[in-house]
């Protein structure tokens, strides 16, 4: 393929922005290589790769000639649709540009340099629950944020420009309300249940599930889901993840824990869901910084919305069920669809985020929502972050944190500088509860699609309505086109109200 | 780390290429990625990126301001000795550069687009033995090449231009000189032991191996000659390789055939040994286009020094021999090290270069680069090369051609672009000729240590005489600092002749 010259001030910034679409995908493979397979020692050239990356990429975007060309192609749209490929890569690109222009290339680089160099450093610190160790990278990488925070000086609050860069448009202050009003219904549901927790036996999760099984168990589940060897890979990870490289080269990981099975299994549904997301972005907008899906709400509704709704789920409880019992010896091979189905939605306050229950799950969001902010505003200082975690966990969780492992070192997220990320899980969860509720709607059959183990039509209907718009639209553009309205708390609660009435036999309208 | 700003031209000079490195380990990365994780569907994403990367570095690094940071950096340079670091930055930073600025950099990113598609084309291919579908990409990547030699108007030949590349300085009719002594020794040496073959059997070579006691047999070697996870890693691959981001980051492939050991075996050495290269540059190199070695014929004496000197020498046979006889059943599980030593120095001219024993792989690249030179100069056209390869098969190495899979689609380099890359693999032979010579004059008990498994001293000699330098030196300066001439014909006989005398029980002196 070539890229001719021409004067044609779109194409030019179609071949600009190709070009800037081409070195994200550089910066996203050093960090996969960076996660699933560089040896440790090739960190400290790692991380500068990483910075001159960023800081090319950065002054290449932020330069004046592509103001120049972005002013350009605006007139030249003739008034296309908001809608039009060429309309939303004018206005999802001025607002990009708009907003790094604002920020020094080098401080960029640097950004870069210390997230690649913090990420090491936690895997290390992790392994040895070595809080102490990672004061100095997490302190830096704190430090860059309100540096980079300190670009802007038009914001209601230092959060909001953090926020904005992992789900553009939403502010702070958006999701507090929103997380006042789901903190308390989740308080509520936990009270509700709280007293029944006999009702529900999950003992068989526990138990000795061989990795190589699992492996061939998640192998048949992603295939289910669509994983096609062709256009795809799973990687182990410390801290799984998903990551695309345009959609026809999709790369997710997971992690195996040899004696608890949810942790591979709902771990790799959830990469999955990422992934399809990536997967299903229009082959128009490939090579374009629209053929990246930017609102993490939205990744997250995806990956959260296979996990949890469709995995742990009533009808694929019922597929699932007996291909485990297939798989493992022990009382997990003689579980039922229904006992499963009971067993892997129990709500029980716990330590690590990624395994909790839906329920609880909110709250270990809301804790780092906090924390973060506090950290941002100088109103807590990272030396005396693992006491305020384990304060709010017994405040908010009523459960003690052993250490540091277990705690505040769980998430790779502060350490590869990814503050103002953790409020998209849970705004995830109750997108997902919308678009659940929707596509319900549209395909009526779709409880029993799911029952015989079909998810084409729903993946289809994702793909549709979600996946192939990349990143045309904003969440909150995306949300009025396909539930009539922002987001809500209303169908994330009642959906799960009436998961925990059939789990724990209960009246919770 | 920061990286000031500055106005001393060295440290300035010393920023932007060590941002070109950077970029470097990026194309690298890019690369060893395709072959050996990237999804195929990913191909055409890849191609791009590529494409983009090159553009970019190339663009960054022919600008006039390199020019002059180069200009400035020279008068800086104050009389710094030849051998200085900051003198040879500059000086091969000149070179490079007065190179790089003939050729457009659109052109630089058209090659490495065609190189990238064109290596996954023959991947296809080859699996399906269908040259008629490699040829149109074979052709633009020939006629990409013949552009880029175009670039260039005081060339004594086309090839010249080529060659350069993977080796500064040496020119095509040196080459060609070499070559034509080289293949008329060989010539003699295979005539004289044709008559004797069945004064050496080497059957057991051939049997079953299972894939997994190779692997386990594999990493010990390699942990012998230094492999360390913390800094390495071993993967597979199509076409074997190895691949460096800097010296604490080590990636080599390599492959395995079951019914065949040495496969596996020697083709580990041979990448470890361009491995250790890599990773024995000095500290104060690295983040430099001096970092990573630059004449392929130095980094081609590493591979094979290790591979045949050390890994098919007598002393190290006697470690090898017991090592397999207890990895495996079967005939090669009651052999000795004098079996063995003879065995894997047997002279069979055969179709597989990788696989050819060290007397008949001379001859493989005589004929590759006479087939290179040919379709350079438009003698000879891409559609015809499947019959003018057989013919020089028939001709020099007496052997059919069954299929082109085991003919001319066996190597990877014409796919991916590296036209005048061959040459390289016999001067490396050359030179580890020379250089094995010399360690053996430095180490008198080499032979011993080597029988004993000990190959630490020979490493450090190496590293000292060859490794530290990166590319600071020439392959010609670099030979002049250690063995005190130019690259000769005459070592690599003389070994071989030992060889052959010891393994068909002649007089070859």
């Amino acid at each position: 393929m070539n890229h001719p010259t021409t004067t044609d001030p779109l194409s030019e910034l179609r071949e600009r922005m190709g070009a800037l679409a081409d070195l994200r995908n550089v910066a996203q493979l050093l960090d996969w290589d960076q996660q699933t397979m560089m040896p440790p020692r090739g960190a400290t050239a790692r991380a500068e790769t990483a910075a001159t990356v960023q800081r090319i990429s950065h002054e290449m975007f932020v330069s004046d000639d592509t103001g120049r060309l972005l002013e350009a192609a605006e007139s030249a749209l003739n008034g296309a649709r908001f809608e039009s490929d060429d309309a939303a890569l004018v206005r999802v690109g001025r607002r990009r540009w708009e907003k790094a222009r604002r920020v020094p290339s080098r401080l960029a680089a640097d950004l870069a340099r210390a997230a690649s160099i913090g990420q090491q450093a936690w895997i290390v610190a992790r392994s040895q629950s070595d809080f102490a160790s990672f004061i100095p990278y997490l302190e830096r990488n704190f430090e860059l944020v309100r540096r980079y925070i300190d670009c802007f000086d038009d914001l209601d609050c230092a959060y909001d420009a953090v926020l904005d860069d992992f789900d553009p448009g939403v502010r702070t202050a958006d999701v507090a309300r929103l997380f006042d009003e789901l903190k308390s219904e989740l308080l509520a549901l936990i009270d509700a249940v709280s007293e029944h927790g006999d009702r529900v036996d999950d003992a068989f999760l526990h138990g000795h599930f061989p990795i190589d099984r699992q492996r061939r168990l998640v192998a048949w589940l992603l295939e289910r889901m669509g994983f096609d060897r062709r256009g795809w890979r799973i990687d182990d990870a410390v801290h799984p993840f998903a990551a695309g490289f345009g959609n026809h080269d999709v790369r997710i990981t997971t992690r195996w824990d040899e004696h608890f099975l949810p942790t591979s299994l709902y771990g790799a549904m959830h990469e999955c869901g990422h992934g399809l997301y990536e997967e299903g972005v229009a082959e128009a907008l490939q090579r374009s910084p629209l053929g990246h899906p930017e609102s993490l709400s939205l990744h997250e509704s995806q990956s959260r919305l296979w996990e949890n709704m469709v995995g742990r789920g009533r009808p694929f409880s019922g597929v699932l069920a007996p291909q485990i019992a297939e798989s493992f010896n022990g009382p997990v091979a003689h579980v039922d669809g229904e006992r499963f189905y009971r067993a892997v939605n129990r709500v029980t306050p716990s330590l690590i985020r990624v395994e909790a229950d839906e329920v609880t799950y909110g709250l270990h969001i809301v804790i780092r929502f906090e924390l973060e902010q506090e950290l941002l505003e100088g109103r807590l200082a990272v030396r005396d972050l693992p006491e305020a975690w384990n304060a709010r966990y017994a405040e908010y969780l009523g459960v003690d944190v052993p250490d540091d492992a277990d705690g505040v070192l769980q998430d790779v997220h502060w350490a590869s500088g990814l503050i103002g990320y953790f409020p998209t899980y849970a705004l995830g969860n109750l997108i997902a509860g919308q678009l659940f509720e929707r596509v319900h709607a549209d395909l009526p059959d779709l409880d029993a699609q799911l029952a015989a183990g079909e998810l084409h039509e729903l993946r289809e209907w994702l793909r549709e309505k979600v996946h192939r718009h990349g990143s045309k639209f904003s969440s909150a553009e995306l949300l009025a086109q396909v539930v009539d309205g922002p987001i809500a708390v209303g169908p994330f609660i009642d959906y799960l109200k009436g998961k925990l009435s059939q789990v724990y036999d209960l009246e919770l309208g």
